[in-house]
């Protein structure tokens, strides 16, 4: 039998986009370049026009990496520009592997028509829109209604609500308790100062945004922040609809980004599940429950997990760990590509493809793959998996 | 801290295009059906029209089976159908999220054209299109000239050379060594007898292949098969060319699906080194290596790994083995999507998505995720790879 042995190798050089939302953990060294730097690809980033000037100093700290590791100064690069061209010119240049970018949908489907209409089309890994469900579920309702209104506006008005996984839409059943659970949330957005939005162009799809959804016959505003004082500045917003409404009308689907969210009140259990089958691919979805709501839960999961990418009780969707179970990626269009996470130890998959080796002779083996195993990691040997 | 646990689940149906060449091993309940059944996904296979008999027993061996393993009629289903249209309407439905497919460049691009034009566009695993370069290395050329050139004609005849992973190039040094194996090569091939292919289409299109190459002026006819006997023969064929003329004709590139192959005459194993520079992704590169090669070898093998799935030394490429190592995949146009595989157990993460679970109630947790590890499988917890 023939000697056959595998590992995976670098893509080839990647593209990055750096979002408008973090100018450090999603930007020039942010996830994206970090895994694909981990792949061994070289990274060409396109800096955000947002934060240009951090963009710069972080990009130097990287330059300064590369040359204190004796790599060659083709390793990384970053580009400044405004309008489209250059990172349409990025992403059509033969010599590119793959695209990282977090931002709008807009500009991901643009990015992913450009990649795909190459004479090589390559992946593009686009964290584009999601809505983040909230499912408040009768008993959690029932027991801690006030709290969870409170916190709830306390996880949408955080940073301008400038989060990929701001929990845009509530589900929960109408009736006393969801009564309950929206005054405390009125009263607290009704509250919330202002806040400056990163950029005009964020302000200005933000009050777009809200001012549609404010004009829809099918949605009642429940309360708004306190007024504006400065420029770019935003209210917190806070809509309500119907499960039949929401169904009716896809636009409501449509993330507004920022700190705008709209709660769908449904007659039951049956139909916030209803409404979770019709959602388009989510980052996250979340649950509210307590103990007495596990069955429903459990009939809700299996729709969930087709939707999204995490799923969390209890909690809120907008912190996401750094680990290695993580998964911030989900089905589109929350991402172009629901294979993969742009955040945890799994990011570094999108940029390694597996290469066999059969027969090869021991010396002109991979290191990696060698008899012996010298570098003493994890493998698979005749199907075992050890330190063999 | 959040408890965020991860598995990977089925990406839903898969839309399977049997391949004419391999009625069984890639059609109806080949490798894609395998893999995407293996991740939980439904399957719907558009048979191939060349062997609509076999499809038909093969599909409904599977029925039979998902009948007598309880699962839904839906998991399997087996379309028929002359021209384009169903197979066009099957990756645009919006239900189907993976397609894979084993056929001509053309037909693989068509459907990644329609797949990246849906709403929601979803990943096409297209097997389309290689020419397998076989390096003859000067050491292994003057031990051996004609034993080469007996077992090189032996792998491009196999099955009328209707393999995806035919020898379609050649590239040796020029000299007395190369001389013996052409000698070698001629003379089997001039004896080999002409084979009927599966199909009219494919003859035809190996027919207009090498007559298309026969009429290239940068290209002289080494050797032809047999005279053909009967409809839908094809004699062997043997070409040469030089370096320069490779690299300057894009067109030579081409695959001729079927027992043709072209013989690249370099200068030294520089020139063999920039042509496999300029080689389009591949799915196999082999090396024809003696010991004294090794140093030749180990500066090829960086080109090589970035050109083709897998790199094999000393065998030929038409044979491909099932096992966790294989790579049967590699850089486009060889496949569609470099970092994957068709072949082996590393075929089902084409057919898998991850989600993440976090602070998820313990009874509602997958079971592969429960503590206490119930189905006793491999996970990583805190880091740590074991059984825990």
């Amino acid at each position: 039998r023939a000697d056959i042995r595998q590992r995976h190798i670098a893509l080839g050089p990647v593209a990055v986009f750096g979002a408008s939302n973090f100018p450090l953990a999603f930007s020039v060294a942010g996830g994206d370049t970090a895994s694909a730097f981990a792949a061994g690809c070289p990274v060409v980033v396109k800096g955000h026009g947002a934060h240009p000037g951090t963009s710069e100093l972080v990009g130097r700290a990287v330059q300064a990496a590369v040359a204190s590791c004796g790599l060659p100064e083709g390793v990384f690069s970053l580009l400044f520009g405004t309008g489209n061209e250059i990172g349409t010119a990025l992403v059509a240049d033969p010599r590119i592997k793959a695209v990282g970018f977090t931002g709008s949908r807009g500009g991901g489907l643009a990015l992913m028509g450009v990649a795909a209409k190459r004479p090589e089309p390559i992946p593009v890994y686009a964290e584009m829109s999601s809505i983040n469900p909230v499912f408040l579920m009768p008993a959690a309702l029932a027991s801690r209604a006030e709290a969870l209104g409170k916190a709830f506006v306390a996880s949408l008005t955080m940073g301008a609500g400038q989060f990929c996984t701001n929990p845009g839409i509530l589900l929960a059943v109408d009736g006393p308790d969801l009564d309950r659970f929206v005054d405390a949330a009125v009263e607290a957005i009704g509250g919330s100062a202002a806040s400056t939005m990163l950029t005009p162009g964020i302000h200005a799809a933000f009050d777009s945004g809200v001012t549609k959804l404010a004009g829809s016959g099918a949605v009642t505003t429940l309360a708004r922040g306190l007024a504006c004082s400065g420029p770019n500045q935003a209210q917190a917003a806070f809509f309500t609809t119907t499960a039949e409404a929401f169904l009716a009308d896809t636009e409501l689907q449509e993330e507004v980004f920022g700190a705008a969210s709209l709660l769908i009140r449904c007659a039951d259990v049956a139909a916030m599940t209803a409404v979770a089958e019709r959602l388009e691919g989510q980052l996250t979805a979340t649950l509210q429950m307590d103990g007495e709501d596990k069955a429903a839960v459990a009939g809700l999961i299996p729709t969930l997990e087709r939707k999204a990418g995490r799923i969390l009780a209890n909690g809120w969707p907008t912190g996401v760990e750094v680990c290695h179970a993580m998964v911030h990626g989900g089905p589109f269009p929350a991402t172009s590509d629901p294979r993969s996470t742009s955040v945890g130890t799994l990011a570094i998959r999108r940029f390694l493809r597996p290469v066999c080796y059969q027969d090869i002779p021991a010396e002109l083996l991979p290191e990696a793959l060698r008899d012996g195993n010298p570098q003493g990691i994890w493998r698979r040997v005749d199907g075992e998996l050890g330190h063999d």
